[in-house]
């Protein structure tokens, strides 16, 4: 049974499932060798941007709720540093595999959340803020995470295929 | 007053209005010469990125049945055919007015649209198929249109500033 607002949540959700199918289609399969591609001339490459979306993905656990973070160690090599300014000896193998775990995690917790829910805080506003604005939420948050997805997606097209 | 469905709705548009003011801060301000950029080598000029985007932000208008399209001229240069295959005689100026006549005028009508006017279906599905998948509603054009906003803003955030 469909309401109006089970229906927005569909079409939310599903609008985050084409973006990770995407993420997966263009990274999945990619040699180590690609992965060290750049996007452009002197700009990120490959495997950051697949690294710095698994961590963002990561991030989420906390922020909406779901509990602790699984893998913070990716912070510092994909989400507080620039591109190679940290040592990273993670595999694309290794990161693809945390990246589904991550995804499919995230996909059951989805799940889960009633409309209300949704519509809740997130959890990095405070109750007082969250009064004031409403639309800090976790609905929000899944919009905005998205729609990351596919600016770094736009970027990661753009690496010639060798 | 707000209800579950309003404030999902609001956050999409919100989202959608993030990624506007994005696109305005961005591509506003450059001079003709800016436009003319590549956002890597061998790739699309800036003045392409910001063409495509307003010519697909026209095409909502029927898609959502808000009417006709205003700028369907843009179509030869900017969305049906790659960069640079058709000559575009259009100075960055004109693309600016045109860009922010389309937003307005996309705003108002997103203003003026109920919950269940959100999940109606959008033009270019037949009754038919949108009772097999419901999905294929406005809200998720609204959601489609903003990551695709998102998408060549990472895109066009490469070019290098000169």
């Amino acid at each position: 049974m469909n309401t109006t607002d089970t229906s927005l949540i569909d079409s939310a959700l599903r609008t985050w499932k084409l973006n990770i199918d995407r993420a997966n289609k263009f990274f999945t399969g990619l040699s180590e060798e690609q992965l060290q591609q750049e996007i452009a001339p002197g700009k990120n490459r490959l495997i950051y941007l697949w690294g710095h979306l698994t961590a963002v993905n990561d991030a989420l656990i906390p922020l909406l709720g779901f509990g602790e973070r699984r893998n913070p160690e990716l912070d510092p090599a994909f989400l507080l540093n620039p591109d190679r300014s940290v040592q990273q000896t993670l595999s694309g193998k290794e990161l693809q595999r945390i990246w589904e775990e991550t995804n499919e995690f995230l996909w059951a917790e989805f799940s889960k959340l009633s409309p209300a829910e949704w519509i809740q805080k997130h959890t990095s506003v405070s109750q007082e803020d969250f009064q004031r604005e409403p639309h800090r939420n976790r609905f929000t948050v899944l919009m905005s995470r998205t729609g990351h997805i596919g600016y770094h997606l736009g970027q990661a097209v753009l690496a010639e295929r060798q």
